[in-house]
């Protein structure tokens, strides 16, 4: 259950949508637990630990009320990581769950979302409570015994004592 | 939470403990989450998969108060499986947490505990919650998210509601 | 030894390379053995698996005269997969071998090099002899020992044999 | 191609076989390309990756002349390692290919035959050419690809060349 002087999670800022029929908020997501998991398409890391971690996840999760919530965070390469070349991708990774461009800044590499969060790169992982606080956040891939019991307390905790 | 209902975790009856200055009983661990683990040494599901988790468990819960209980079931090849082979395995394998020898049946193959628990084989798994029911026993190995899932719900569980 | 009926591996056409200072052709390795790796960079088998193989069959054969080509062969996805994406999937992946990108046919999404192999598809390899026969061509990935076996045997015959 | 002054492998001192009708010896193999794969039943890096290593070796290599042999060279634990625990762990981990258990050696808990070879430990492996050297030999576990590579090189070379 989050203390009361636990971070809010700030919002997204996204550029564009895919597998949602309509974009995606954290403030309209509140009540619920959101596994937020930034990553880059050319990350070695995503693709073979974290992307495969979240499929996991979505899997083994699927019948309570957790929503995952991908974002495309480029902050190198951007020529490269287009947002066509981010269609294709999801396509051939079979990637299903919504996934969100984070929105440019045209005076930095770095994008918006991935600035509030102080993303130290990709990929990363925030854990949202009921509530709309930061439970957990993460640089790379943490062990699955220890995701899968913290997304169970998170979603154990009291839709109430958002 | 257990539910009322649910069947409670039969006592353990076993010939030899190792790794523990004292015998154990599921009786004196009410109050706590126990994860008991059946094996063979020769049982190569559990070389390769289930023992490595138990060790990952142990790890990832080393804060809480979880207590991880091994159980050498043996059922075939008794003579290949003695005590003094067990205990070199326990060494080799840097198995540090208590293992418990299953109580040979002078009229069965299957010892007695095993047969309590009704095994269907090795490697297999039972959780206990704190108040001594059994909430979730299986045959083979589980994947690491919804075990953890699984264990963290169990200590989640008020120590008052036994 | 290459049998003298074996097919001529077909020269390379190839828009663009990466990783060396001038253009390779067949032609002018022949003598040496070569190693053919036909991937896509949004192809998860080939990212998952027949890169990294491809990598340590780098590492293991470095004392040798093997020569490892990759060749980017995009039959799908053209937009999502374009040069500069390439450029930075190599970088991202530290891979410093010559890659050449196939040619594109204007008839046809298939590459003009794809076809003369008649690749079936991504991950592709080919294994081509001292004398430029096809001595084992696969898609898909096979298993290392039955690769490293294959390329060492290619390298014992002798540079005359041609 | 074994040079002329290349160790020859010392000959075999077996207390019992298994999985053969009758007793191997190096003398009777040469001619062939023997693989001597020294375990010990209790060995964690044996049952994890040499054993496993060495069943892909004989499915790859399942139609050349390569002979591969087994040797349990117990040099600790020795009341936990007896036959009848070998003989069962055989047939759980499904070994199928001749092993022989080291002869004891009374003054010693080193074995006869891993003296001879003066083996450091296990897992341990030598590679023995068709004319009785030794081609290789290797404490612990190297990649299948340059093992793969190793026993082909080994394979390639003429029987006359004993």
């Amino acid at each position: 259950m989050p203390m009361p002087d636990l971070p809010y999670a700030p919002e997204l800022s996204v550029s564009a949508w895919y597998n949602t029929p309509e974009p995606l908020t954290l403030e309209a997501l509140r009540g619920r637990v959101v596994l937020l998991h930034a990553f880059q398409l050319l990350c070695p890391g995503c693709v073979a630990q974290s992307i495969p971690q979240v499929q996991r996840i979505e899997r083994v999760f699927a019948n309570t009320d957790l929503q995952v919530v991908g974002l495309h965070t480029v902050f190198e390469h951007h020529e490269a990581m287009s947002p066509v070349t981010l269609e294709a991708f999801l396509h051939e990774y079979r990637i299903g769950s919504p996934v969100g461009v984070d929105m440019a800044d045209e005076q930095s590499p770095i994008p918006i979302t991935m600035r509030r969060y102080a993303f130290r790169g990709t990929p990363s992982s925030v854990l949202i409570g009921r509530d709309g606080s930061i439970l957990h956040q993460t640089f790379g891939v943490e062990e699955d015994l220890a995701v899968g019991a913290r997304i169970a307390t998170a979603l154990s905790a009291a839709r109430t004592s958002q």
